[in-house]
């Protein structure tokens, strides 16, 4: 736990340490109380590359969860991941008998890591088996499916978060920082890149839209409207964007590059580009009084920055790690919750917005959303 | 000349020095036949402060010109400036008494450094007196004028060049030649941002439309239509764009902000953002196995870059000394046009094709230029 707080801090600070009662003032319920609450088993839906190399491996060093249970459709990898994390044969399931998880008393909480066209079925099976909800992004295919969602977990009464990991981590805590107390000044303008190249086999399930819903808009694209959205502090009230194929023999099914402009309650406008064949990871803001930026901006790795007022320095921190045990945290000890459904539903509205301009080409789409929908400072 | 091969060096080598046998290579026209041309006679057509705080002072150092002659509208600057620079009365003129220029053997070259709406009427007016012309950018109030200047400078047998000093620059140098060596292979995306916070008196000739012909876009914006295209090293096909508006009270008769997006032949792409209420000024380019960007990017103060293989370094020099020490060499060594009168005019049409855009919301407006047409590599 001792990242929890210091890892907010800004700067050098950022590597200080904490005494003990710093921790009893930010987790009132937890010491006030002089309970331990214990910590929460989480099973991951879906052991692709995201669950073996960033998830659970990040479960070994967090605070308030650990890996309870997995969810696999691939037989062989019970037993690796059985042996590997020491996980019960009562804890394994595969997609058919997933629904007995209702009767596991040692997971609190699902995490969907499967392909996106699968994320609705799961959180909503996992939310009617009274478990909380971690959602990967994008959050679903559609915006009906995010409202089901969003709808089934409200009936069960469980928490739902996106696996949004950048609002718990320090590079892009301080962005939302910044906006929030107008370090700079007014956030006027915001530029926001988020896509790589795809070279791998084009058979893989992102490059397949019953699958994935889309191409890099709903993969990194989701990156750079969070971003947008998170240095201008505001939810965007227009888009329009463009799309552009290059290699259509390789992006047979889904775009490839998009591009697309925001404009914002304040008069703020933002930027951004996504893409599987290009390699950038960027988001720059242009302020009235300064900027501030960060290269990469939504990678793995560890993310980096500079700002009109110097450079930005914070410990490398798992991302993952972070996001998960902030989630806990949000169950265990109502801290907010940094990246709720609602957050994930306004994004994928916002994507369909953006493949409705490219529809009608490049026409301007307005986007309705409440001062706060979805978001989280 | 110190400077003339050296700065177009990469890295730390460009405070080397060089032995006068690599300048001869360089110059085979003057050195070899043992001549020793005079320096060319430039005269400034307008005394604003482009004129005063950056041409006169570069005018100081330049080694194949210096400043013969002034026109000006006012006569208060007549005296000045003549004490200042030590101009001979007969080497003053005003817009009316100008034509006698074609008689004045001091004058090699008329700078045109006025209002946007004036450039063509004094490019024209300076071919027939057989003066060789630079027009500042943007070249003038529409393509229709563009073709009228080169029309006239072909008829009077004179060169023509654009104002863009920044083909004379370091960085920008380094940046043509990581794309025509492929330094970091094939360039596939550029993003560029031109574009300053006007804050003076909202009856600032550039704010004026029929001064003008036009805000951010012709102004800015054309740095970043420049970068967009030396940083891909090709003419674009296709562009789409989309204007802002946020302080309508302020910006009353021209655009504030415009975001376009470029297609080009190789498959790359670009966005660009300019406006006359935001602060930035950036290049960025995704390569196949790199990056390069410089920040600032078109700025007067000395420009910075990195790339993905380190900084870049070059000594500070003076844009305008080597833009016009360019010119003239070009006239006197006939070493290359680095802006020729064909690259304005091609920008030109990239301006209208944006304005076009914007016109019919956003839709694609396709372009067509030779490969080569206005280039400079």
């Amino acid at each position: 736990m001792k990242n929890l707080i210091t890892r907010r801090k800004f700067g050098k600070t950022a590597s200080m340490g904490l005494a003990g009662g710093a921790m009893v003032a930010n987790l009132p319920f937890a010491c006030a109380m002089g309970e331990q609450k214990k910590k929460l088993g989480i099973a991951l839906v879906g052991l692709g590359g995201y669950s073996t190399y960033q998830l659970a491996p990040a479960l070994q060093n967090t605070q308030h969860c650990y890996l309870a249970a997995i969810v696999t459709g691939t037989p062989a990898k019970e037993k690796t991941w059985s042996q590997k994390y020491g996980i019960p044969q009562k804890s394994i399931y595969n997609y058919q008998n997933f629904d007995g998880i209702k009767d596991n008393p040692d997971v609190d909480i699902v995490y969907v890591v499967l392909p996106n066209s699968m994320h609705a079925e799961f959180s909503i099976r996992a939310a009617k088996a009274g478990k909380h909800v971690i959602c990967e992004k994008p959050m679903a295919m559609n915006v009906a499916e995010c409202d089901e969602i969003i709808n089934a977990c409200k009936a069960s009464g469980v928490k739902l978060g996106m696996g949004y990991r950048l609002h718990s981590e320090p590079f892009t805590q301080a962005v939302k920082r910044f906006v929030r107390e107008k370090t700079f000044g007014d956030v006027i303008h915001v530029s926001s890149d988020a896509a790589y190249r795809s070279m791998g086999s084009p058979g893989q399930w992102r490059l397949n839209r019953k699958l994935s819903g889309g191409g890099a808009l709903v993969n990194m694209g989701v990156y750079a409207i969070q971003s947008s959205i998170y240095a201008t502090g505001e939810n965007p009230i227009s888009v329009s964007a463009q799309e552009f194929s290059t290699r259509p023999e390789y992006f047979k099914d889904t775009d490839e590059t998009i591009t697309a402009q925001f404009e914002f309650p304040s008069g703020a406008t933002a930027t951004m580009m996504t893409s599987h064949n290009i390699r950038a990871n960027r988001l720059h803001a242009s302020c009235e009084n300064g900027w501030f930026e960060l290269d990469p901006a939504s990678t793995y790795i560890p993310l980096a920055g500079r700002t009109s007022k110097g450079p930005l320095d914070f410990e490398q921190v798992s991302q993952q790690q972070l996001q998960m045990d902030d989630f806990a945290s949000h169950i265990l000890y109502e801290t907010p919750n940094l990246a709720p459904g609602e957050m994930g539903k306004r994004d994928m509205i916002i994507v369909e917005a953006i493949y409705k301009s490219i529809a009608q080409g490049g026409k301007r789409q307005e986007l309705e959303f409440s001062n706060s929908y979805g978001f989280s400072k």
